[in-house]
């Protein structure tokens, strides 16, 4: 991804590029964000996830879970996440504010269709994801609908940092309209 | 970074060289971990980070930031942190659970008289970082040591995940003397 332009709109533009981008492109910096969550015991969380849509016009990104997955309780206990994307060949980070629900069983039939096969496989993991087993490979998958969850995290607000000669900032919030703001790296 | 081997305390030992690597080396996959908190607001933040020190021993590491960055007064309200690393080469994925301390003024005066000038100016933006200014370039810097802090990350547990055939995954805990356990994936 090169430069994200002069103007506040093209910076906007630029960060929902790279987000569609990390949509249908594996090799894309924006396919593998990192989701920050607030656990159930007040830890803040970090892992990686992949991100599945993009939607620039309702502002609205998604991604796929086990219903099983500790981020999921930490998201029907608080339901808020920080999404972070390091695009380290174009030197631009971007943080996404989002509010997240939790979606399951008939409300995601149309998504559960559409997931690969060999894909399904990432849910239904058993015992559940992060139960302490004794060697490594010591679990199975049982895959099915029923353990699918997609995460809908609608974009309240993003900041996007360009590490360049100056570095650059800016801010933009659903509240205004995306309008955006510059703001001191 | 290659395969993190077979035995836990072989993961453990990856962990610690690759944070290690990622304090000396700019190019390693852990000089820049993604720094999750919990903002002052109850919202979850996640920005990336340069990795500053990593002592196994102690098993602490350590962030460079100004004082008056975000990141300082949501540590000051809640000091925990999840630090991560994806290591896209060796598709492993670290993510550390840590009690944060944040040290300034006399304290730090050893590491600061060892940052280079060049790095000093991260320490001292006016107005100070995340302010909102009218173009993107409307700021300067008045680096000292009055604005810089460490976040002093003391480790109290890590998870580790390796993306393979199958996928592996361990917990350690600085409760048991980071003894381990397989975790399921």
């Amino acid at each position: 991804m090169s430069d994200p332009g002069t103007t506040l709109a093209a910076w906007h533009a630029t960060v929902w590029a790279m987000l569609a981008a990390g949509v249908r492109d594996a090799r894309a910096p924006a396919r593998l964000p990192v989701l920050a969550t607030v656990g159930v015991d007040g830890w803040p969380q970090a892992r990686m996830v992949v991100l599945r849509a993009a939607d620039a016009v309702a502002g609205v990104v998604e991604v796929h879970t086990d219903v099983l997955s500790p981020k999921v309780a930490d998201l029907r206990t608080t339901p808020r996440a920080a999404l972070q994307v390091w695009d380290a060949g174009g030197r631009l980070q971007i943080r996404l504010r989002c509010a997240v629900r939790v979606l399951t069983g008939a409300a995601v039939q149309g998504q559960w269709g559409r997931v690969p096969d060999l894909s399904r496989l990432a849910y239904g993991a058993v015992p559940p994801p992060g139960a302490p087993v004794p060697g490594p490979g010591d679990y199975g998958t049982e895959p099915g609908p029923g353990r699918f969850a997609v995460l809908r995290c609608e974009v309240m607000a993003m900041d996007v940092l360009h590490l360049g000669t100056p570095h650059r900032r800016a801010g933009f919030d659903r509240a205004d309209g995306w309008r955006g703001q510059w703001l001191v790296p």
